[in-house]
């Protein structure tokens, strides 16, 4: 993990945003707080999002991406990626023809080496201009309704470069992010999803998981009636979006196959205790939970805020 | 579900309040601020937690589980069980020699066909004046630190009494939750064991399972470091008390068993939706989810409160 001192870099014409949600939009939000963009170009698949982000002034100018809009990437300094991962494909191949000399092409999806996987086989050339990028920065709402010029202050966007990777353009997608208030780190890409698959990506398929397994019962509602602050923090994840979430949990599936088998072990083990009515063992293992979640809450510093 | 209409009783002489906890305790200051009680006398295991109490002016007077205490429930017109619920075998046994004719027993425990059963066969005669109840109000705090008058306001208090309950008694026991703030409602104890199995004590065992088995890890300080908002909510319920959960778990066992196999059943469709990649279906599961946990959300009143 290296902490990167604010390098020069020369502030940004253009940057295209594809995908102006609650990420895109908040990048948007952030630069202009910052004043080092001169324009922003947002691109999306609905009209009404992108007449929203203008409403908002979020963005200078939108394209859905069914129109022309590929030649706003051949002036651009930067392209965001924001789009759920599973779009990056179509997304790239429409890049590949239409990237100037010099654009950078960066993202933020949840997931890396899927992510470098596509913009390697794509991207030709232009690859080493691709900087693969994590803000961690998500929060229970979603859509360029819930940006905010805030959303990064203090929070960490993780880089995964290569060694391939133009060290200008790493350079200076370091900037853009310290330009919205974050603390940026880079991490190797498959260390990267397998950390992600233990600390965001499972708890998220087994609070999903829960909630609709209550869910599709007769007798749903009276247990939903008195559920309590137990059930509604741990479940809170399952309010997530079923599509993002859908294209993590595949995009990130070796990982995350590899942290469920594990979990699933565990499982096996503490039903095989309560079986067994071993109380003695039972409780070594929520001591050891509590011992753990009581260490990490203290040396968290992000406790009254929503990174993800 | 029956809502109760404050029904009248006399002001409490004397209640014995045996474990001065974070729900004991709260009981006492709230019967206190309510000016219904005279006199609180505090049993617990530790001299120092019942130093504390006095100090804070939550009992009376405090004895030792170990001192003579059970003058006291004699002539007590309420003995309050709070202990963890694996204490109430030798606690009932002493209860039972010592009670006054006309002193009911009820209790705090967050599982009641358990406890009925140990009441049953322990109390003889006094079992009709015993009146099953639990309070819907835990929090992550713990103790008689963490004790406040105000802790039941506005909060769920389910009393589960059974066919053979003195009506007087179970009046009473509802004046007095009345009293601490409570809303107080009925349900059948097998029914109330199935619900909280499923929507408290399942998610309790899944937290503490999965923090454990990150927490074995050689590489856990690395996944820590990276958790963020979605890792502290889903698991701030393992952070409960090891003791009190080990109770619950083997106090409810059989209704948990159910619950845990169901999940387990879930998790082993959820794995094979991965395996086989199959992103229609694991979105519908997590669309199922998401609206369940929103309407949950639309409905829940408690969202800035500590129930549990």
């Amino acid at each position: 993990m290296i902490h990167h001192p604010a390098p020069e870099a020369s502030p940004i014409g253009t940057i295209v945003v594809v995908g102006v949600g609650l990420i895109g939009g908040s990048c948007a939000l952030a630069l202009k707080r910052a004043g080092t963009v001169t324009t922003i170009v947002g691109v999306g698949r609905s009209q009404t999002n992108l007449d929203e982000a203008l409403r908002l002034g979020v963005i200078d100018r939108g394209k859905t991406i069914d129109e022309a809009w590929t030649h706003e990437a051949h002036d651009a300094d930067i392209v965001l990626i924001a789009t759920p991962v599973a779009q990056y494909g179509p997304l790239l191949a429409l890049l590949r023809k239409a990237l100037g000399d010099a654009t950078i092409v960066t993202d933020a999806g949840s997931t890396k080496q899927d992510v470098i996987g596509a913009a390697r086989s794509t991207l030709g050339d232009a690859f080493t201009r691709f900087v693969p990028g994590h803000p961690i920065a998500g929060a229970s709402l979603s859509g360029v309704g819930a940006a905010r010029a805030s959303l990064f202050d203090g929070r960490n966007v993780i880089l995964t470069p290569l060694p391939e990777t133009d060290a200008r353009s790493h350079a200076r997608v370091v900037k853009m992010w310290q330009d919205c208030g974050a603390r940026v780190t880079t991490l190797d890409p498959a260390e990267h999803d397998r950390i992600f698959a233990a600390i965001s990506h499972l708890p998220h398929l087994l609070a999903f998981s829960y909630v609709a397994e209550l869910a599709s019962r007769p007798q749903a509602a009276a247990l939903f009636d008195r559920a309590g602050s137990g059930f509604r923090d741990f479940s809170r994840i399952a309010g997530g979006s079923p599509e993002m979430w859908r294209d993590i949990t595949l995009a990130n599936r070796p990982a995350l196959q590899e942290e469920l088998a594990a979990y699933r072990r565990a499982l096996d083990r503490l039903s095989h205790l309560l079986d067994t009515g071993n109380g003695a063992a039972l409780e070594r293992v929520f001591a050891q939970a509590r011992a753990a979640r009581r260490k990490w809450e203290a040396t968290d510093t992000d406790a009254a805020t929503g990174d993800e």
